[in-house]
């Protein structure tokens, strides 16, 4: 039995390692949850899996939690809030395994909380590898913490990783969907809208990472995750464009073996793999391998999608223009969807406030969080200029 | 440095081995060699890499090159014959590492011999085991001596099988070419030649496994391969179509992960593979995954290619069915390539081959051989009896 904890139990993937605990109860118990605003959802959860501790976002949600469990007669369960709260969600004792799934730099405290909690962490939330990957990576080894990526990716390279060592790997090989404009005319990038971009061919997201899949800076932030999870530099992490989002990644080694993973695109798979890792439990989520007629792969460039060239030039000049870029990629595809952007006014922004950025190396997650903010406050300015001029 | 034996030296699969050793002389010496009949290239091989013992087919082949040899002033090679010799090849006690290679059941006592001497298999024998493989893997179990697969399906397999254990298998996929016929109408099979049937459309092979890719009995023969390779029943073995070759086998795992092995369609990448394992060492063989474009797919069929449907059911009805598949299978692709069977005739004599051929389970690798005569001696005459009635 393992003592699951859930920080972001409200998003997409807190309801789907949920339905994995509702499908295996023989095998996973959940402890705690951390939710965000979303209290109806919250009360159901708390209502259902009564864990003994449940994180929301505010002292006030927090208070009317309270009160709806008192009225329904639900006891047992302790409610929190805040940072504060999703650390105690982490960190309880009696949690081995906490799955990482809050967006944005918001669960990077909980995250590296869990880590020096010696929790091993199923990671979905790949900002805290992009920002803090160095001080986690770091964290985990002193306190040999395994970290198992959630996101199909990167689950993918872990489960091909296995076919060989570190020391063994020549490169990796991201597959990407390509997003929608894979092959939209180049002239025609400047005027694409917020409603063309957030039509994804494969996978249903939320908004910024359909945008972010729109512009690659998606596959850009998974590069450096990769880099930071695998400890590999950044010119062997390489990308191809595949459309079907059948091979999720490929591992290629030394000796010219490539290892690739194929499966549903069903999140539910990667979280099982690193639930039960390193076990295999049986699934419903099968790929019909007799059904399969074709997969196609194409070469990305970097003139259609520059987010791609900015991420490894991020990667490549260090941790805080990794932070930068995430930080003012976040701001851009906002004003984009806002309408005070253009598609191409996400790229330039994210370039320019890279240029700005000094070169830096957090030592602790206040300072990560500093040049968060900093990155952030440097994309309003590059964004209001642009739309001042414009 | 592991100490190397090559059983059939001068084939295909050597002759690759050969080269492997050529490029890392740091890691791999050549300590005896098994050759057949073709007495110049044995000749070279003794001059180039002196192994203590070389074997050849023949006393008289034995007497030439030895005179050879001595004409050359080459000394500290001993030459040997026969399957004596062959065996003394694969059970010298430097020897750590034997390369089973021979083809057909001629290299059965030597691979048996060499289990038993409790040397490391590089396995490219599939005869052997189909015709003697619980024979062999018992004697592996008990001599705790590893089995590398050297086709390439079968090293796509283990390499797969690295992922995951075999309790957690669900099924294996053997990628299949299809061979030339894969999308011919099947009202133009009877007519099929000889030399359409030898037009392979990715490998450069032999005569017989070139026409067993045809009626895809090679496929049906790396099933049974599979499953006592990997202990796995039948019934989770499955094939399918892949023309391009270049995923080399897939496995399906119980959680619905699937991983597979790609890279070039060149013999050495498995070879080396098994000879580094369980390392990787780097290798020239590269896979060039930025100019990958496209993997078809398609599912065979029992019409098309009754030899797989024959193979699912010899591995259903057990060891001495395996045997009288192969055998009768060698018996009856010779007939079709001299002219005496049409291409249909060859899963006809097969059926009826396996139809008279008792259920039993070999003790010993002779009775392996007594099986496979008897099942050959049959062939020949349910092909005559097909040709006396043409």
């Amino acid at each position: 039995m393992k003592n699951i904890a859930i920080l972001g139990s409200t998003g997409s993937i807190g309801t789907s390692t949920l339905d994995i605990c509702e499908r295996y109860p023989e095998r996973y118990r959940v402890v705690s949850l951390a939710a965000g605003t979303n209290l109806d959802l919250a009360y159901q959860q708390a209502a259902r899996w009564r864990p003994q501790v449940m994180s929301v976002a505010t002292e006030e949600l927090a208070t009317q939690l309270t009160q709806k469990l008192k009225a329904a007669g639900i006891t047992g369960t302790e409610v929190v809030y805040g940072t504060a709260g999703t650390v105690r969600v982490a960190t309880l004792p009696e949690v081995s395994f906490v799955v990482s799934a809050i967006v944005g730099v918001a669960g990077l405290e909980a995250t590296y909380a869990a880590v020096n909690a010696g929790k091993t962490i199923g990671l979905a939330n790949k900002e805290a590898m992009v920002a803090a990957g160095e001080l986690i990576i770091a964290a985990a080894k002193k306190n040999n913490v395994t970290i198992l990526p959630i996101d199909s990716e990167h689950n993918a390279i872990h489960q091909a990783m296995r076919a060989g060592t570190t020391n063994e790997v020549k490169q990796i090989w991201l597959t990407a969907s390509g997003g929608p404009f894979r092959n939209t005319p180049l002239k025609d990038f400047e005027n694409i809208t917020p409603a063309q971009a957030l039509k994804h061919p494969t996978w249903v997201m939320g908004q910024r990472i359909t945008i972010d899949s729109a512009t690659m800076l998606n596959k850009g932030l998974e590069i450096i995750e990769a880099c930071r999870l695998f400890d590999l530099p950044a010119n062997k992490v390489k990308v191809t464009i595949h459309p079907q989002s059948t091979i999720h990644s490929l591992v290629e080694y030394v000796d010219g073996s490539i290892l690739a993973q194929l499966s549903v695109t069903d999140m539910r798979l990667p979280i099982l793999y690193a639930m039960a890792y390193p076990e295999r439990v049986p699934s419903e989520l099968t790929f019909d391998m007799a059904a399969l007629a074709q997969l196609d792969f194409q070469q990305p460039d970097f003139e259609r999608f520059p987010c791609l060239r900015l991420a490894y030039e991020a990667a490549e000049a260090g941790p805080s223009h990794c932070i930068a870029l995430n930080a003012a990629d976040e701001i851009a595809v906002a004003a984009f969807l806002n309408g005070d952007l253009p598609f191409l006014g996400i790229p330039r922004t994210i370039e320019r406030v890279l240029e700005r950025t000094p070169a830096a190396n957090p030592a602790t997650i206040a300072e990560v969080l500093q040049a968060d903010a900093a990155a952030r406050e440097n994309a309003r300015l590059v964004a209001s200029e642009m739309l001042s001029r414009a």
